[in-house]
């Protein structure tokens, strides 16, 4: 299947930039409450959250709940708040699972817990989690704290499915998506649909807004898992190859493992079993992968779902908001870190 | 300080029976959603959650929900729900503090993150606690879900700041009753609390319950802790020793290192610091601690903390629930195992 061209017209180089000009005064609001709730009188928790909240994240889950905001017209200050307790979900969730992947790297810095050791690490995750429910409580909407805990639970439990795949070299590409959806685009879509709740918009706004964030994140994740096999790329928030080290089963691997001769799937047994994992064995794998344009086909698999989340928000008015976030979809997949 | 004995009459034993008699017919509805929300579609997670739920711990939290909706006659059935999200959030940082801690044994079994690693600990641990804000959520009373996540919060900073403590031999036992404090006693206090906010019963009924569980939870752990030094006990929880090895500076050590001569001290830095930890080093820290009275000294706190809990119900009609909590604060103390 083939993405349509006709709609997603390539520029040279779309841009979160148009997204970011959007909601840039919202974000100062929603930095000034990251900042000021994830101060504590224990004086590690700040120093450690502030080492990845400062480290350069692109905040996209906030920028969403504000885009979100944007685009149905939100006139209210409610969101900054939600925003930033989004934030924090995520960032609990980065924390933990450096801990769970052993991490070295986070965001081109040392992860957290290589500096503060992982009894910390898992601490103030448990802080910065609670620290949001903190906040959603202080605005009270029980809506917005139904869909936020359900999604929490549902990161966990892809988390866990995640871990259970690990090194499962015949996990399918719909299992792989399961996970994906529910480590990754259940937070998306969450940051996205509070915004119609807290607008007081129709249940069919929420779901639009839902969907909108739920396959933008699908695509994200889909591209950040291209890009860890892309040999192009020059510069990265995490080690090259670090997926492949994890024997992790993301889809570049799951599709040349399908496309794969039998020598092949013996090289893919071995590599995901962990007993294949030098720099030359990412080479091969790489290889491989390039062999059977699965880069390339993770890459058209993440652009139909860019395409879903621009059908998504259609029946919105136009307006800078809705062309700043199909945007967001087109940069979701064109770009190479 | 004694302690005052003609409030506190000591029985040949104190017992959690009535306690646990009151509240048998709710804990039954209580278990019941404990069970029904543990699932998930990912089968490792009601496992690794089962083996600590099903390992015998006393769920002295729920039941101090029930009992506190029973002291001032609560007739609905909304605390039972709550009663179970109460016992996720400490489930979840029993499994947490397992992984912080590196431990071995829990409630006389092998820990959880020993049999199915770290990883899988710290995530089915973020799976229960955002079950349980979906438990309150569903629920919807915002004022338990503001209770609750200040809890929650309070907790992970106390475990923070026993994090940072661990290992430092001059920790004051004012630190030490401040990590107690929001390591144990804030989530005593909390369950006790929500049951007299879904009976809607006014603000000071709702501080005489916090208050109740929070000198409650300050007794308990200082037992406990008297409990790891005191040799006469011959059936516990978890390993006999387990504080000292981990360098936790506790009431017992604080008093025996105040009370303690130059040569005594000097032992001690060098035990908290990790630098004497065999039986032998143990056992001569028993003896130092026994020296100065300072399990004994350790227990007395507690009860003076459990006679603050009795007071501060004193304000409810005589009742059998009234008398049943009063006997588990005697209980708490009194207890050697």
């Amino acid at each position: 299947m083939t993405a349509p061209l006709h709609t997603l017209p390539r520029k040279v180089e779309p841009s979160l930039a148009p997204l970011m000009a959007l909601v840039a005064d919202g974000m100062n609001s929603v930095n000034a409450v990251i900042l000021d709730r994830m101060q504590s009188r224990i004086p590690l928790i700040p120093a450690l959250a502030g080492h990845l909240v400062a480290g350069g994240g692109k905040r996209m889950r906030p920028m969403l709940t504000l885009a979100g905001a944007a685009l149905i017209g939100y006139e209210g200050d409610r969101h900054y708040k939600l925003a930033a307790a989004v934030e924090f979900i995520h960032t609990a969730t980065l924390l933990h699972d450096d801990v769970v992947d052993g991490s070295d790297m986070r965001r081109g810095k040392k992860a957290a817990n290589i500096i503060y050791g992982n009894p910390a690490t898992v601490l103030v995750g448990d802080f910065l989690f609670s620290r949001s429910f903190e906040l959603m409580t202080e605005d009270g909407a029980i809506q917005v704290l139904r869909i936020l805990s359900n999604a929490s639970a549902v990161i966990a439990e892809g988390e866990v499915d995640q871990l259970v795949a690990q090194r499962q070299v015949e996990t399918s590409e719909e299992r792989y998506l399961s996970i994906i959806n529910a480590k990754t685009a259940a937070l998306f879509a969450a940051a996205c649909r509070i915004a119609a709740v807290v607008a007081e918009r129709s249940e069919a706004d929420e779901l639009a807004l839902d969907a909108y964030g739920r396959y933008l994140g699908i695509a994200f994740q889909l591209a950040d898992d291209a890009i860890d096999y892309d040999s192009d790329a020059s510069e990265m928030g995490k080690d090259q190859g670090d997926d492949f080290r994890e024997g992790k089963m993301t889809l570049p691997v799951i599709l040349a493992y399908a496309r794969g001769s039998e020598d092949e799937r013996a090289f893919w047994r071995e590599a995901i079993a962990g007993n294949r994992n030098s720099d030359e064995d990412l080479a091969t794998a790489i290889a491989l992968i390039r062999k059977h344009d699965a880069v390339q086909a993770t890459r058209e698999r993440a652009r139909d779902y860019a395409q879903r989340a621009i059908d998504a928000i259609a029946r919105f008015p136009d307006s800078d908001a809705k062309a700043a976030m199909c945007e967001a979809a087109e940069f979701a997949v064109a770009r190479r870190f």
